[in-house]
């Protein structure tokens, strides 16, 4: 796969909670590879509570990573 | 997107569970953008009782992070 | 809401586990703010064994933070 | 409730795992307070391999804050 | 039980893979003490894509624990 | 098992995300040893939305540690 990701670095919290969400989808895209698959079922899960959390969560745990590589933007 | 995270800094512990609360959402806003289609699946999954705990569950992991931003309010 | 969490410090490992249950609670009464509904799924997750396992990594989560934030009572 | 949890150390890291159970437990504990119930509770989940795994999870979780308390027993 | 960990220290990080499975399996294994209940309850949950993903998590929550215990191997 | 892992060592973010996803998969593997099952499990949970989530969450987790074995990559 090209480059996708050079450095955890943000400038600020809300980019580095942009990129947890980069890397939860890119979770999502390692697995299913196909770009019009993953269309498909974003349809489905974007209208399902539970799948949402679910998503939020990925993003979250991401986001604990990222937040740190950046020691909490102090 | 317009800017809604400037710093994970909180005056108090319980600020800090809010600002929790807001990456949470924030985290199933950037994948459904629909603020109705958000606000109907609220009123279901309100009303469950695991979708509520799944709810509390990303706030929690949120605010770990939040926490360890602040240094615990030490 | 009114304030409900100062601080996160406690005296012993103990009172810090009943915050941890305190923060899961507020993390579902932050979004499903009726007490009486609250109370009603109460009764239907209790006898329900994953629910109840899934209250219980809640906390799991939580306790990770105030353990932290006490410097695990050492 | 009495008095169930004084410290986090444990001599050895096996006990932390089995405090880690403990807490898991207590968790449930704290909202099923009928031993009954939860006893008829465990005969069901005892038998699902999801339940299981669920519940081996909380324990991980648990673990991971006895760990760090006790330094990892270096 | 008899003693099983005296130790999270491995020599190499995937000997401190493999702990991180012994130590899910130990989590289930405190709750459903029969091996053959065990066994029976395997033989499902190999066949399931999504049991072998939540015991996959269990795994990566541990090795955590594991990793940190072992300073990453660094 | 043969050697699959001396090191939590990589040269960029993305080769640790990529080591994460083989984690992951290890995970599974350990488990389920047949890959022709895999394969056969593979198929049906890339076309569901919250099975990739869940396996999008796995990878998150590893992530943290493979992360902090880099010193994200500071």
């Amino acid at each position: 796969m090209a480059d996708w990701l050079t450095s955890l670095k943000t400038d600020t919290p809300q980019e580095g909670f942009e990129l947890a969400i980069t890397l939860s989808r890119k979770g999502v895209g390692y697995t299913q590879t196909s770009p019009d698959v993953r269309e498909k079922l974003r349809a489905d899960y974007a209208e399902s509570a539970d799948s949402l959390t679910m998503a939020s969560q990925v993003i979250a745990i991401h986001y604990q990573t990222v937040a740190a590589a950046n020691n909490y933007w102090k």
